[in-house]
C-alpha cells in the first residue's frame, strides 16, 4: 500500500508560480514596512504552552495545535494522567511579539517599530478560502502612545497596497473609547458593556433587526434605540456623535485628518461606529481595510496597551495591524497576475556529453551578465530539451553543436518566434541581455 | 506568577539585524538557484505522520515533533490507548519534496529543477549550535539520471557561496558504486556490506586506529586491509582504485572535470573515496561541501533514486543538494557580516502634534524617491528623538518646526557629524539622495 500524496486537510502545496508571486508579495511588503521604519523580527513557530494559552486558556486553548511530549516526559504524563503536551504552534504573531518584546525590549529602540512575517497554525475546521497554516504579516508600535502611531501602522499597511497595485480599501476606523461613551450616554450600566459589544460585533454576520433584537433583551429597549441611532448606522450623524464622545471622536477625526492629507484617496478613510473587531483585546483605536471584491476584511488593528501584562512587564503602549496576507493572494491571483522574472532567460541545451563543459561556460558567460541559465541537466535528443524550454517559459534555447563549438558561436532560438541563428557567444549575451 | 519570556530549550528568537542578515543571504540563495534554472516550491510544515514515518518508522520516529489529535478524536485515542498524534513536523524538506512530487509531478517540467527553502523541526536534545528548528536549503533536479545533474546541483551551490562572498569550500566526492565495487574487490561478502560502510561512515567522528579495528573486526583482517589502503587514505592511490572500480572512477572524474572547468577553484574538487554521507539513502554519487572555518560539513548531498518510492510512482532518478544555513550563518556572523540597507535613510521627527502632518508629507517625499523614513511615532521632545534616530541607525534625522514650516524649509542633521543645516524640501530629498 503507498502513502498519500495530498498535504493534510487545510495544508497546502504551492506550484512554483504560486510560490514565486507569494514571495514577490511578501518582499513588497518587507520593502514598504522597511521604509516606513519598521524592522523585521523572528521568532520560533513553537512557544511554550504556557505562553500560548496565557493566564487562562478559554478561547484559544482549542485553536492550539499541540506538540506531544517526547520520550520519558510522554510515559510519565501518560502514567499520570497529567498533560500531554508541552509545547504549540503560535496560532498568531502578537503573542509571540508580546514574549518577544517582554524579553528583548531593553536591547531594541524605543519606541520600536517591528514587522514580523511568518506562518501560523490554528487546529479549525478546514474549508475552502481558511486554512490551518496561513501567512500573517503584522506590523506594530510598542512604547508609543500617541495617535502618531495609528497613523504610521495604517499608512504603512495603504502603502502596501499600493505598492501591489491592489485597489485601496477603505479604512473603517473607530474608537473602543467612542463605543463606551456612547454606551454610558445610552445608560447601558457597566456590567452590560460587554454584552452589548459582544451583540454589536455581529453586525457584520447578523442581519440588523436581529441584531437590535438582541440589544433590546440584552440593554433594554430605550438605550438600544440610543445605541442603534448612534452606533448602528453606516452613516452615522456626527453632531450626535461629537455630542455623545467628544474627546473620542476628536480623536479619530484627527487620525482620519492625517490621513488624508497623505492620500490620494482621502475619500476611504470613514469613521465608523459600529466596527468592534472582537471585543476583548483592543483598548482604543481600532480599524479594518475593506476591499470592493472581498467580503469580510482584508486585514485590521488598534491600539491594545496590555500587551506585555502577561510576561509581569510594565504596561506598555502597543499599537498594531495585519494584512491578511491569504486574501490578498486571492485578489491578486482572481486579477491573473504573474510574479515577473521568474522564467529563465535562457535554457542551454546539452548537445552530447562531451559537448557538456561547453554549455556549462555559456551559461556562466550569461550568469556573469546577471541573466538566468538554466542547463538542460540531463541527456535526451534537442527536441526533448527544447519541450522543457517551453515548459520553463524560457525566452530563448541556445544549442553549442560540435560545429559552433568549433567556431566559437552558439545557435540562438527565439522561443516565441522560432526564429533561429548563429552568432558569437558576446553578441548571443548581448542579444539576451537587451530582452531581459 | 509571570510566564517566562525565553523561547522553549532549542528555539530562538531573532534581533532585527539577524533577520535582515538571515533574509538577505536567504534572499542571495534563491536568486542564484534560480539563476541556474530552479523553480522554488513550497510545502506545509505539517504531513501526516504516515508520510513523515515512511513504511516503517524507525530512526526518524525519534526526531519527529508529532501534533497531538484534537477534540474527540485525541478522547477515543485515550480511551482506546491508540496512537495520539496524527500529524507531524517535516524534519526535513526532502520526504516533503518527494510528497510533492509523486503528487504534482504531471504540473511540473522535466526534468524538474527544484529549491525549497524553509524551517524544519527535530526533537533533538539542544545543544550549543544545534537547534529544534532550522532552515534548510535544498536544491533538487528530479528525473534526470545523467551526471549533468550533479553538476548542476554542486555549481548552483557552489555559486551561493561565491555570490555570498565566503571562501569557496573544498567539495569532496565519493560514489557509492565506488564503494561497493571497492568492497567486492576487498572480498567483503555482500551481507557485510552494510556494516562495513556502517563503520566507514564514522571516519569523520572516530579515531582511524578504531576504525580500521572495527573493519577487522566485522570483514577480516586481509579485505580491511585493502579497504585502508583504497578508501582510508585521504590522498588515496588513483590508479589502484581506478583497477577496483573503473567505471566509478570514471563517471566521478568526469564529474570533477566539469565542475573544474567552471571554476575559478578547480583545485578545491576532490575525489574522496571514504566519503560516505550516511548509508542507507544515497544511491549514486555523494558530495559534501568543508569550509576551513568549520569542523564539520557546510553541506552535501547526493543522489538518490528511490525518492518517490513510497508513495507507489515510478521510480525515479533524482538528486540533490542542501545547505547547511544555519553553519553558514555561524561563519557571516563571524565574519562581522551585517546586512546593507537596513537603517532608515531618515528618521523625520515630529515637532508636535499640530506639525505631524508636515512630518509625514516630507516623509513621503523622501519615499515617493526610494528612500526609506521613518517618523517619529510618538510623542516626545526632539531630544528624544534624536536619540531614536541614533538608535535606528539612521543617516538623517529631519526637523520641521513652526519656522519650517512657515518657510516650506526642512532642517537636516547629518548624524554621524552633527551637522545642521535648514533647505528646501527638494534640496534635502536630493541630498539624502545622493548618499544613499
Amino acid at each position: 500500500m503507498s502513502i498519500p500524496t495530498t498535504p493534510p486537510s487545510g495544508f497546502r502545496d504551492f506550484l512554483p508560480e504560486q510560490v514565486a508571486l507569494r514571495h514577490d508579495s511578501i518582499e513588497t511588503i518587507s520593502r514598504v514596512y522597511r521604509s516606513f521604519g519598521f524592522q523585521p523580527i523572528a521568532t520560533a513557530a513553537v512557544e511554550d504552552l504556557q505562553v500560548l494559552l496565557g493566564k487562562g486558556g478559554g478561547e484559544n486553548e482549542k485553536l492550539i495545535f499541540k506538540l506531544l511530549k517526547r520520550g520519558e516526559a510522554l510515559d510519565r504524563a501518560q502514567a499520570e494522567k497529567a498533560e500531554l503536551a508541552d509545547l504549540g504552534l503560535r496560532f498568531d504573531l502578537t503573542l509571540p511579539l508580546a514574549r518577544y518584546y517582554s524579553k528583548h525590549g531593553s536591547l531594541l529602540p524605543h519606541p520600536f517599530k517591528a514587522f514580523h512575517l511568518g506562518p501560523v497554525w490554528r487546529a479549525e475546521r478546514a474549508q475552502k478560502g481558511r486554512y490551518r497554516e496561513f501567512t500573517q504579516c503584522d506590523v506594530d508600535i510598542i512604547g508609543a502612545d500617541s495617535w502618531g502611531a495609528e497613523v504610521e501602522v495604517i499608512g504603512a499597511i495603504c502603502a502596501v497596497f499600493e505598492a501591489l497595485g491592489v485597489a485601496h480599501p477603505t479604512v473603517l476606523l473607530n474608537d473602543r473609547a467612542l463605543i463606551y461613551a456612547v454606551l454610558d450616554k445610552a445608560g447601558v450600566a457597566p456590567e452590560q458593556r460587554t454584552a452589548a459589544c459582544v451583540i454589536l460585533d455581529k453586525l457584520d454576520k447578523v442581519e440588523r433587526g436581529r441584531v437590535f433584537a438582541d440589544l433590546e433583551a440584552a440593554v433594554g429597549a430605550a438605550p438600544a434605540k440610543v445605541l442603534e441611532t448612534l452606533l448602528m448606522s453606516e452613516t452615522p450623524d456626527r453632531a450626535a456623535l461629537r455630542a455623545a464622545a467628544p474627546d473620542a471622536v476628536a480623536g479619530l477625526e484627527r487620525i482620519q485628518a492625517a490621513l488624508k492629507a497623505g492620500s490620494k484617496h482621502p475619500d476611504r478613510f470613514v469613521i465608523f461606529p459600529s466596527l468592534m473587531r472582537g471585543f476583548d483585546y483592543y483598548t482604543g483605536p481600532v480599524f479594518e481595510f475593506r476591499h470592493p471584491s472581498l467580503s469580510g476584511s482584508l486585514g485590521g488593528g488598534g491600539r491594545y496597551d496590555r500587551l506585555t501584562a502577561n510576561f509581569g512587564g510594565q504596561p506598555v503602549p502597543a499599537c498594531g495591524g495585519s494584512i491578511g496576507f491569504e486574501r490578498l493572494m486571492l485578489i491578486l491571483e482572481e486579477e491573473g497576475r504573474r510574479a515577473a522574472g521568474h522564467a529563465p532567460d535562457a535554457v542551454v541545451t546539452v548537445f552530447s556529453d562531451d559537448l557538456r563543459e561547453r554549455s556549462l561556460a555559456v551559461a556562466a558567460a550569461l550568469r556573469a551578465k546577471g541573466l538566468s541559465a538554466d542547463v538542460f541537466p540531463g541527456a535526451a535528443k534537442l527536441k526533448h530539451q527544447f519541450k522543457y524550454a517551453d515548459q520553463k517559459k524560457a525566452a530563448y534555447a541556445l544549442v553549442i553543436g560540435p560545429d559552433e563549438a568549433e567556431r566559437g558561436a552558439v545557435q540562438v532560438k527565439t522561443l516565441a518566434s522560432g526564429e533561429e541563428s548563429a552568432m558569437s557567444l558576446d553578441e548571443a549575451v548581448a542579444k539576451i541581455a537587451a530582452r531581459a
